[in-house]
């Protein structure tokens, strides 16, 4: 059997995309789709029917997450797995997730009308609370599957009605049993858009996603001392605003030399009393920074603490708090290597990259032999009504993962 | 009459101070004494009785500023006045303003025991809500006197409740006639604290003030584009907390260049969507500058449209939006140097100085001859429980009060 002939139906995956973008459209052409609201529970209806449907046993975990099996010539081999996540953020885009967990089914679909029968049986997974949007945190069943996250206290989390994750996954009937966690696989395949503009800005069809880069998140605080704005020579001034601003500047200058894939980012910043009329007293910023390699992020928080000892801070005190951090996770090198053959036999173009963003890969990757490929993203948004993937890019990206599928179901 | 050796009794200010402290303390030692709040009417009635009590003449116009007037030898003669406001800010300070109305009061007090008969007739005025800390505007009543703010409109500003001024001051009883309102006076003397640290820092008894600074504030805005903080590529962001970050060291620069005397802050600032994993697109902050010339404020002007234009920008969007601005006002110069000779007569260390905050004299001016002093504010604290002028300095600032008025009343 010449797998590479075969190829997965595009209309039909853009059909299905946007059936399922029913289950929660907003007026902007976005979706909602919170972790086991009504709009999650009809698309993972919709998903248990769909692959019953082709003949696949459809599992569910403890933690909600759903498992569709396409039996294979041996069925005592681990999967050949593929998946991602079907809920979403407030307002957030209709390829975030959904691509990943559609890519399996059409996969799957492509598989069963060609009557390919793999070596090994083909899974199609939906990860539960990927985004974290509702319940806190995010990527929160594959943590909990990788056994970085307590299962009891995840059940704890509360949406901002008060409703308990624990409550949610009751009430949504996809509370199932813990037996059924996936324990190992072939590899695991997850399809995920960029939600960068990297891609798009290359003209490049598939990113191959080497590994998920680490990161580091402080707040740095800057006290000074608040007065009246018209009454207090300059020279007198514990002004915490411009304190705050010369460090700023400090950082980025420095921040600047370490690395061209340094990314680093001031999202937020607060100011005390926040009135025109008043020399701020305190100043909070956060300062968060991404990069592969874990000497560079040590670097990021050296000049970190550098800065809380900096002439800049004039008569200031500083504070730096670190908020969390997390180390770099590199995918499995032969299921890279496959993913990035499979695109080239397929005459797609391709780059290998690290992704910026978080995945549920990344915490599967601990005990299943995962990884990534990326499609393109129009002007890298997302978690934006405004995602978008171009259809041709997503059926690219699904031929690859098929191409991949095949190719490790039939070794 | 060598009126030269009366001074004003340094114990019975104090108490005084301390009885109308009472009418509001907090709990830290400050004063809680809204306009026309529980507090502030019994504020105005003690001080009501306590003129009446002096045989003083009280009139209340219909802004419900109480004037209190001490007959001379000619009454068809203009008053000296002498007054301020009893009003304060939320969790202000014990001194603020109530220091030159009871300065008044006890210039009367000296001048009725010691048995002076003014030439003139001496009047101490109470100015309604010049705080504007629960009817904005602040420096409402000197406003409508001079005629810059418009009384009908000033009626409706509401509090945090919704209750209007109008409401508030016809509950009062302190609702009089308009034919009542001040229209001439030798002079108007208003003693205040200065809420600045510059007196004590320099060890200086009396600030001779010649004027109030003029100023302008600006809301400044810069729009950049929100991006995922992981996937965006540095040359590839439009980050508007990075652009916002380089304005502001450029406009400090420029600024700092221009004048010992400019006093120029950036109280608030605002990030938005203001969450550490998203670049901002858009940063406003606020920039404040008070100098006595109005070339200086001028060219801060320019420097602010500078920035709209600069390179610091990079690929962002800059407005510069005028919220506000006022001229800088002179005193009357005779009664700044009738000040500064009785400072001087006194004994007193005195140097002169503008004033960066401002105060109804600033409005009075427009028609009656005025002008300040400053009595100094520990670590310059005002608008705040810590607020403090010594006893001493109070006391000495008082007998200044006393001298000028009555080298004016006696003239």
């Amino acid at each position: 059997m010449n797998t590479q002939k075969v190829l997965i139906n595009g209309e039909r995956l853009k059909n299905t995309l946007e059936e399922y973008a029913d289950n929660g459209r907003t007026e902007n052409n976005g979706v909602t789709r919170l972790c086991f609201s009504e709009e999650d529970i009809q698309a993972r209806n919709l998903f248990r029917s769909h692959c019953e449907e082709l003949g696949m046993t459809v599992k569910i975990d403890d933690m909600g997450n759903i498992y569709a099996t396409l039996p294979g010539k041996d069925n005592s081999k681990p999967p050949v797995v593929m998946g991602s996540h079907l809920d979403s953020v407030k307002k957030g885009g209709r390829f975030d997730g959904v691509l990943g967990v559609l890519a399996g089914l059409e996969v799957v679909r492509t598989i069963v009308e060609n009557n390919i029968e793999p070596e090994v049986p083909v899974m199609v997974v939906n990860i539960t609370n990927e985004e974290g949007a509702r319940f806190e945190p995010s990527m929160m069943s594959s943590g909990v599957l990788s056994g970085r996250f307590d299962k009891a206290k995840m059940l704890q989390s509360t949406d901002a009605e008060g409703i308990s994750f624990e409550q949610a996954l009751k009430e949504s009937g996809y509370e199932g049993e813990e037996a059924n966690r996936i324990k190992e696989a072939k590899a695991f395949l997850e399809l995920h858009i960029e939600q960068g503009p990297v891609l798009e800005r290359e003209q490049i069809d598939i990113g191959i996603v080497e590994g998920v880069v680490g990161m580091v998140c402080y707040d740095i605080e800057v006290t000074g001392e608040s007065d009246h704005a018209g009454t207090t020579p300059m020279p007198m001034r514990k002004d915490a605003f411009f304190a705050a601003n010369n460090l700023i500047q400090e950082a980025r200058e420095k921040l600047s030399k370490l690395d061209d894939d340094l990314v680093y980012t001031m999202g937020r910043i607060n100011a005390w009393p926040n009135i025109h009329t008043v020399i701020p007293n305190k100043i909070v910023f956060s300062l968060e920074a991404r990069h592969q390699n874990p000497e560079t992020i040590k670097r990021v928080e050296e000049i970190i603490q550098e800065l809380t000892q900096s002439e800049g801070k004039e008569k200031c005190e500083v504070k730096a708090t670190k908020l969390w951090s997390r180390d770099t996770i590199w995918f499995d090198k032969d299921v890279v290597n496959t993913f990035e053959q499979s695109a080239e036999a397929l005459g797609y173009s391709h780059k290998r990259m690290v992704s910026g963003a978080g995945h549920d890969a990344q915490f599967l990757q601990d005990f299943l032999p995962s990884a990534m490929i990326f499609a393109p993203s129009v002007n890298g948004k997302s978690h934006d009504e405004d995602e978008l993937t171009h259809w041709d890019d997503c059926e690219r990206a699904v031929n690859v993962v098929l191409q991949t599928a095949l190719s490790l179901a039939t070794e």
